[in-house]
């Protein structure tokens, strides 16, 4: 078995545990403070119980391990569980921004918000008050960390740097809906994204923050970051290329909506290279997420992906980007068994299916 | 001059030119990595620029003063000016709650992104994200204060327990909206929502960030909140009294329309210690603001509201909170100057009619 995979399971568990016990304390205060919330409460407290994978906080608890050693994480666990909670912040806003109606199984917040207070407005209102409520709790369960204050101050650095970076690369996505006037300047605008958005949030600032709990510095952090970065692109080409080439039964997801929405895929960059495609791709990505692309338009967008090699030339973007990724665990000189951890989290992103 | 008046308009100015500073290499941060959001940053900033009277940055720089004594505020000013980042997220999050289309003598955000964006989805997501932009940006701001990791973490800390307080305290502002089944439980309920969105957020909240910040502790913080407390509570008991019997010509707003969205105010609490008037109570606050009230059931509630000595008894009660507040202020026992301010905050706070 892939250790990372096995690594990802076992911490899965811990912060599920670490999760409930803080859920459990926040109820209580709920309860005893505004139990008019509890539906809010409930909703937060149930979609972040609900899962995932868990790999931002694994990575915090890695980041930490790369520092500290081989000693007992317990310091990074209230750390893991507000990259949990961030998580959700930034879910509850996705799905209303997005208005998808289903999130980890179950339905998204502003959904059920939606129903429990018998009104679109309230229940839009009470989403958002949700993401900005787990996100507080977040700030608030990092500050608590069982270190030092330059290392609790350092940690909440990173995380205040990361928040900022994945709201802009959100805004990227959301606000910017043009693939600019010539070619390649929609690749740019991705890759951009794609650095915020993913490698800050997924990678790379979780291991700062796990990181930088332990007392890493300088140099330390920064040959994390060298490792994060493209690991982090690597997992959002993958991403994308599962979103266009995958397979719906292993996704769970069509293979078209993607391109029905005229989402800013790194898939559309095999076009953006060539001159002579980039009027069609323009038209392609024109109107953003509010226009629905026909099944015809999607059949052409096809043809072309298919004539310029559109899916070779993303898997070959994710060996280069995980290769880097590789290079920089070399200058990090860990020790044997944390790099096989690190070398199985490479695999484990540029060979998912799901 | 109330000394006070004078404080906030020589602090004020101090913190414009904070803000102006901090925007100014905000702005080429914006423009160097992602000028595609311009429009937005343009949107956080001139909200922020366009000011309102910086109460919250001036008794951060207040509580600071408390603590370190007659010395230049400058490490309290970075805190001060992410107090009116914090403001800003939440007028742009409060406004697209209730959809209203003015702040600050300008446009509000969600309503300007929309015209930007030709697309009332997007604008609105725009805003969200302008929001979530500026607190990220105040945590930024707020961590970077030039005081030791100690003072920092502390002073983030309260940073943390506001921003959850003020979210928790909207929910139940605009979440809830039933007056609760026996008389004597709207009042309840305000008083809670007055507690966590005022008093921690206007008044307490920054108090305490600047003694933090400053190395105060326990018993000292313990004594300002003491103080902010009741003086918050006050603020919000004035402000809803303006809203239903004050000036229109000086407040600029109709004194209507509080009571037109059935608004949870203390003005009702005069009828909610009245069982024979419960059931009309419940019946107008019933359906919360998604009901516009008729002139006709206006007018009846105003009838109600005089037969019951409304307006007097609120001016009372925010005498009481006034005397607490004083009483508190006492055991502060601070230098001769520091408290001639602090009284003539509690000056302004009872008296004002805007």
């Amino acid at each position: 078995m892939n250790p990372f995979a096995e690594y990802l399971a076992r911490t899965a568990e811990v912060v599920q545990r670490e999760l409930q016990v803080l859920f459990e304390a926040e109820a209580e205060r709920i309860a005893a403070r505004t139990p008019e919330l509890t539906p809010m409460f409930k909703q937060v407290r149930e979609l972040t119980e609900r899962g995932g994978k868990r790999l931002r906080a694994a990575l915090v608890l890695l980041g930490y391990r790369v520092v500290a050693g081989d000693v007992d994480p317990v310091a990074a666990l209230p750390a893991a569980a507000a990259m949990e909670l961030l998580q959700t912040y930034f879910l509850v806003h996705d799905d209303w921004m997005d208005d998808d109606p289903v999130r980890r199984g179950g339905p998204s917040v502003h959904v059920a918000l939606r129903d429990t207070y018998g009104s679109r407005r309230v229940g839009d209102a009470g989403a958002i008050l949700a993401g900005d409520y787990a996100v507080s709790l977040a700030q608030q369960v990092l500050l608590r960390s069982p270190v030092g204050a330059a290392e609790r101050l350092a940690a909440a650095t990173e995380f205040a740097a990361l928040q900022r970076d994945v709201v802009l690369g959100q805004c990227l996505d959301v606000l910017v809906s043009e693939a600019g006037d010539r070619p390649g300047a929609l690749t740019d605008l991705m890759q951009r994204t794609h650095l915020l958005k993913t490698a800050a949030y997924t990678t790379t600032g979780p291991l700062l923050i796990g990181a930088a709990l332990a007392g890493g510095r300088g140099s330390q952090l920064d040959a994390l970051r060298a490792f994060g970065d493209p690991l982090g692109v690597a997992f959002q080409l993958r991403d994308d290329w599962l979103g266009t080439f995958g397979d719906p039964a292993l996704t769970g997801k069509s293979i078209d909506s993607d391109l029905r929405e005229g989402k800013k895929t790194a898939v559309l960059s095999a076009l953006d290279r060539d001159p002579s495609q980039h009027g069609a791709l323009r038209a392609f990505v024109g109107g953003g997420a509010g226009r629905a692309r026909s099944d015809a338009e999607i059949a052409d967008m096809r043809r072309r992906l298919e004539q310029s090699g559109a899916s070779a030339a993303l898997a070959h973007a994710v060996e280069e980007e995980n290769g880097k990724a590789g290079v920089a665990l070399r200058a990090l000189g860990l020790p044997a068994d944390v790099e096989a951890l690190f070398r199985g989290m490479m695999t484990l992103i540029a060979e998912r299916r799901t």
